[in-house]
């Protein structure tokens, strides 16, 4: 496999979008992309999508998008990994370029998921989860993450107060990106005073859905020309786990983000002291604490302790989030994986003004699917 | 990219599967393919599917389906073109291999379908047309179909009964494929009695929905042993093309196949009286002679003579459908690419009993999405 480097990036606020369809939103994003390329066309385009089938009654995106942004005819796919599926996406336009087999590819991720009841957004959600041992048992896709939280209390004695840096830290850092969905600075009292969604998770726990798109451009490294950014793929990786939490022997930890962090770590020569920004899947608080336990940053139930610790800030030991997260950034299902992505690149072109990583040279995206089924790791640096 | 191998095939019959879950379809092909391959194991796992997250509930069946065959942990991802969404898993699991990140997958294709109220499936397979140019305007995948039949018969001067060879010759070959959904001989009599679905299309010109999966393992060719079957793959190409059939300049003419086709003979190295067999998308009477055409073997407008005139039987110059094609085999939809070229695959072994080419040394499955929209074409060889 040859060196790949991403040489564009591209992004749409995360909003209720009533007045863009699907294939505008994912437009923008990939069109932003070629232009902060400088390419004009692109030999094929991966895009990460969970749910345009069942919210826009839209499949077969890959051509969509392809004809919509003026590249008719090149090769176009959708990938899909329930909210994993920007980073699955990432893995597969990257090895069409690192095969030799494109010379360039756009990878993009879009979800339109506002134009539909919220209760059929939830019953979208939850086809991530196990539609025949989890999801016919009527469990909603927060409900599986609140027992893994509850869970998670118990065993390891934390107040539910504890997870509050997690949120404060991606809302804080929200407010300086102008792309995110909430620019609303909180406390710990409004976050334990939220409403709650499901027990022990509130609103403030949770990432707000919206509609959302965001793109990156890949070309072969030895394309690279002096002068433009340089920021390469170090190392990606996808594992997975049972989808149905109660069927893994441990449900508090992630199996496959462990198998995914620690295959990065490998193939780039790495381990977690070398990783200056992570942008993780904080779909929930829960969600981040595990995260970084199973990417070696913290043992078995201190992920936590590091938030309280403020080691997750832009100044922190491991800065976790730093343009809003799931969080507050939002989270598009489809396309968070290609926005953690972005935001890596941002960090490592030092574009992040207040929540700038100081001298960011490594950094790492993970995204996953379901509640922990699907993850997909990325490492990408400057060289 | 190094040559990549078909070492093992498997298939479930085409049917109302109302005993087996999704799963455990698509487990079953998986299974019969690794079994096949005299492997226990695999790096990846691509799944080709189109509509699980409407029809079923269910999405990331990536996750879902490696937990369920033994390979939990493993890369696994849905890749998603409408009808090409097997031929698009195929080209993905293809450039894994290709390019030295995995040593092995499973390519799979799974679709169940029969679940669902009709009026519920004829929604979602209208997911593969342009939600917001064509769906909004009340028009259904098979009606979009219809009126480029009946443009084609205007402009070409054929009668509805000269369509008739495509479907003859799809339910004769299907009688001795044991996974066929139809096993029914059928007249020109019958072909034009049969009862309408959108004129001119009736049920005779139209493939059955059904439930099935099928799968197929690749490994590098240098992983080949001495005495196993020696199938590779010479030639993958996808190319797209607008999804509104109003867009293209052309509505008669499927450029993407075109396209798509004639990069596939220049990889290969090949032009199309190379082609011993050529398991093509037959999802309409129509659409199997436009293939014809955009692939090299009939002028426009020509391709039903070749049907008139026998060539595309087994004994014919280029024989088609060769095991019941998704006529008469049955097209469940995110499945049949990988049906396509699990079929090449029994013919190349000469494995084919009374449909065998003979001598088929070099075989062809071009897979379709939407209505030209999406296509990907594999050509497979003897090595």
């Amino acid at each position: 496999m040859r060196s790949v480097a991403i040489i564009g990036i591209g992004q749409t606020p995360i909003d209720e979008h009533w007045d863009r369809s699907l294939r505008e939103l994912a437009g923008e994003a990939v069109l932003n992309a070629m232009h902060d390329a400088g390419r004009e066309t692109a030999e094929g385009l991966y895009i990460g999508n969970m749910m345009s089938g069942v919210i826009n009654s839209q499949n077969q995106l890959g051509a969509l998008v392809a004809d919509w942004v003026g590249l008719r005819g090149a090769e176009a796919v959708k990938i899909e990994s329930a909210c994993g599926s920007g980073g699955a996406a990432l893995r597969s336009g990257l090895m069409a370029v690192a095969s030799g087999e494109l010379e360039s590819a756009v990878v993009a991720g879009v979800e339109k998921m506002t134009d539909r009841h919220p209760h059929e957004v939830t019953a979208a959600l939850a086809t991530a989860a196990d539609a025949d041992y989890e999801l016919d048992m009527g469990v909603s896709f927060v409900g599986l993450n609140a027992m893994i939280m509850r869970r998670y209390m118990h065993e390891y004695g934390w107040k539910h107060a504890d997870f509050a840096p997690f949120a404060i830290n991606s809302h804080a850092n929200a407010l300086d990106n102008p792309y995110a969905r909430l620019h609303q600075k909180i406390t710990l009292e409004e976050f334990e005073k939220a409403y709650m969604i499901a027990t022990p998770i509130n609103l403030l726990d949770a990432s707000p859905i919206g509609d959302g798109a965001a793109a990156c451009y890949l070309v072969p490294a030895d394309a690279l020309t002096a002068g433009a950014p340089r920021v390469v793929i170090a190392a990606s990786a996808f594992a997975t786990d049972t989808i149905a939490v109660h069927s893994r022997p441990e449900a508090l930890f992630l199996t496959a983000a462990f198998r995914s962090s620690k295959e990065a770590y490998k193939q780039a020569g790495l381990t977690p002291e070398d990783i200056d920004v992570f942008e993780l899947h904080d779909a929930f608080t829960i969600m981040a604490s595990l995260s970084l336990e199973a990417s070696g940053f913290a043992e078995r139930g201190q992920g936590v302790k590091l938030a309280l610790d403020h080691a997750i800030t832009p100044k922190g030991r491991i800065p976790i989030c730093t343009r809003g997260g799931l969080k507050a950034r939002g989270h598009p299902v489809g396309a968070t994986g290609i926005y953690q992505v972005v935001e890596v690149v941002q960090q490592l072109r030092g574009a992040c003004g207040k929540t700038q990583v100081e001298g960011a040279k490594i950094g790492m995206a993970q995204n996953i699917g379901g509640s922990g089924a699907s993850v997909i790791t990325h490492i990408l640096k400057n060289v």
